[in-house]
């Protein structure tokens, strides 16, 4: 039989939808417009669940949009590219990610930067453009999401967004680099630079958090010590490296940070904050060593929300603070490396996965991470 | 004539002596004591004026101690030294510096840290043993001030704080490396690590900002900004490499980060809050680049006072805050490198002495800095 042909028309397939705030997804009959110039449409293998998604489905006000197309880390082939496309083609396996990469512009170039200026980075409900490629079949527009929205058998990515891949990683396994474990990882390898010997401490044992005992671990330290407020999660975090816990719960009349620095004689080395709590991350800061200590902050705290430092702290204590979007990762040279990692056998993703269910299932999925029954799920488009 | 020893036993010399808040010093006769185990006795050369100690002088609260022998730049010569002594003796060429540097602790012997942890750095009345080696004729105990003491002809300083010199650096200069250029200096260099070719902010153009800008212009930095409250300070910039100057009293409507922000094309690479302003510190953390930006905290503000950042602009924006105590500077390896420099004609002191009086004269170079006529006023004690 001969190939349908589809490059160019508009594709009919099944996506998950988000109608409304905090109700179930609704899989429906959706229409796929083609790329435009520098566009790809990639027809997703599978996807997994980061908290991200049930945070912007949950969400009621602004930046709130519905109905929305959620999902961002997956993976997929491509199926046809848009006008200008040159750096992949129909049949590639690709990962699309939410931070772009033009590879072109100043901080696409430079060593030092992961955020691209010609696309900057922003939770909007379009493609970069300003429009959507999704209708549902009554023709009404579907938002997108962080240039992803990978709950749906086919999607549209701008190719800044879009990292062509080896194939020889699994599916289930490539999708988690679009996001949370390469946030993760990134964090200690390339924003934090974790020395071999080190002492690193984690806040919050999420699949971010223990990307970050991933990455640490993979960099050599050897005091991994992980802060939640579950103590359960401890066990998990063993199969990470992680070689110490504390329970943030049952501190008593001690600040965390006490008990931190008591643990490492002076304060952790490196200091990730992976809740995303302006407090936590000043306990974070107060916990790291002095003279060298550096505290990276990977989680966001409600919009508004603002992180206090004592100016004294800041001069006399030689630490420094730093942001981290995508653990400091570029996409395009960065999850390459990572994907290598992987086939040697250095960097550890099947851990990562607790369940994997088929489409039809995905609200599920999304029940399980609530449940905090699972790390990550991976959701099959096609099983 | 034989040589008088004074080794060993006290010697009565003058001293400075702040003896009320806010009023001049006043010249009296001070007993020196011996040096202690692990201690030096210096006669002190010249001495220079920072700003610390006038704010000290003024300070009519906690941490102020009277009556007192303030100065912390110099340069002098070992008179004797005490137990244990091993690094310098009689007639070496020495400066004071009040950042403690052990060179055995873990900090010490880290090329990460400056923050010496078997004698931490704290603003002390006393010598690190907690005793004073001063008293005045009437046998009153006199305090210290930062370990260093210098408005005295004869001071006692613990060796942890007290770096050996090439004496072939004339006085006059060696003593303004002890703290503010330094300071600046090392904050470009060792702190920032400026690369060449880059942008540099420089919140405050007092002697720090100035050792800022020349610190930079030595790493290379093709823009160097100046802002000041005082467009004189322009003129004075220029000769310290500053490109270009904002006033900080005329923005009108904008904020100084947006200013900063379209001078550089997106924000500058380095900035450095000089004046101890907790609200500054923000303004400089917006102002530097996206991706690569560092922010670097010289100053401090008053006790308790808090800077605070939006935990969204952290995680989002990739920058980095460090505080930076004397420039990142290791005083016992870093300040013989900077003394290098300046025989090898690279690092500028010249230019930053703009006053030089005699020790009888010292509350004229306070009045001096207090005026903001002076940039650094050196005090010959035998002249």
């Amino acid at each position: 039989m001969d190939k349908i042909i589809t490059a160019g028309k508009p594709i009919r397939c099944r996506a998950a939808i988000a109608r409304k705030a905090g109700e179930p997804l609704v899989i429906e009959e959706v229409m796929v417009a083609p790329p435009e110039t520098g566009e790809v449409r990639i027809k997703i293998i599978c996807t997994s669940l980061c908290y991200s998604d049930i945070t912007f489905l949950k969400l009621k006000d602004p930046p709130a949009f519905f109905p929305r197309i959620l999902g961002h880390e997956s993976v997929g082939v491509v199926e046809s590219v848009g006008d200008g496309v040159t750096e992949v083609a129909e049949g590639d396996t690709v990962i699309p990610i939410f931070l772009p990469d033009c590879a072109q512009c100043g901080d696409c170039t430079s060593k030092k930067s992961n955020l691209c200026s010609t696309f900057p980075f922003k939770v909007s409900p379009w493609m970069h453009d300003g429009s959507s490629r999704f209708t549902d079949i009554k023709g009404e527009t579907l938002y997108h999401f962080l240039f992803v929205s990978s709950f749906a058998e086919y999607t549209v990515v701008h190719m800044a967004n879009v990292t062509k891949i080896d194939p020889v990683i699994p599916p289930n396994r490539a999708c988690l680099l679009s996001c949370g474990v390469s946030t993760g990882v990134g964090a200690a390898w390339r924003s934090a630079n974790v020395e071999a010997g080190s002492t690193v401490a984690i806040f919050g044992l999420g699949s971010i958090g223990l990307g970050v005992a991933e990455g640490a671990r993979l960099c050599g330290a050897t005091k991994i010590i992980g802060i939640d407020v579950n103590p359960e999660k401890f066990e998990v975090g063993k199969r990470f490296g992680v070689t110490d816990f504390v329970d943030s719960r049952s501190c008593g009349e001690k600040r965390l940070s006490e008990i931190i620095t008591e643990m490492t004689g002076g304060g952790a080395d490196y200091c990730f904050e992976c809740v995303g709590k302006a407090s936590l991350v000043e306990e974070a800061y107060a916990s790291c060593r002095k003279g060298w200590g550096k505290t990276v902050v990977l989680g966001v705290d409600k919009p508004g929300a603002q992180l206090t430092l004592s100016s004294f702290e800041v001069l006399h204590r030689g630490k420094a603070l730093l942001g981290s979007l995508f653990g400091g990762l570029k996409p395009k040279s960065d999850i390459p490396i990572l994907i290598k990692r992987y086939i040697n056998k250095e960097l550890e993703l099947d851990k990562f996965v607790t369940h994997e269910v088929s489409f039809e299932d995905i609200n599920k999925a999304i029940d399980l991470l609530v449940e905090g029954k699972s790390l990550r799920c991976v959701v099959w488009m096609d099983k």
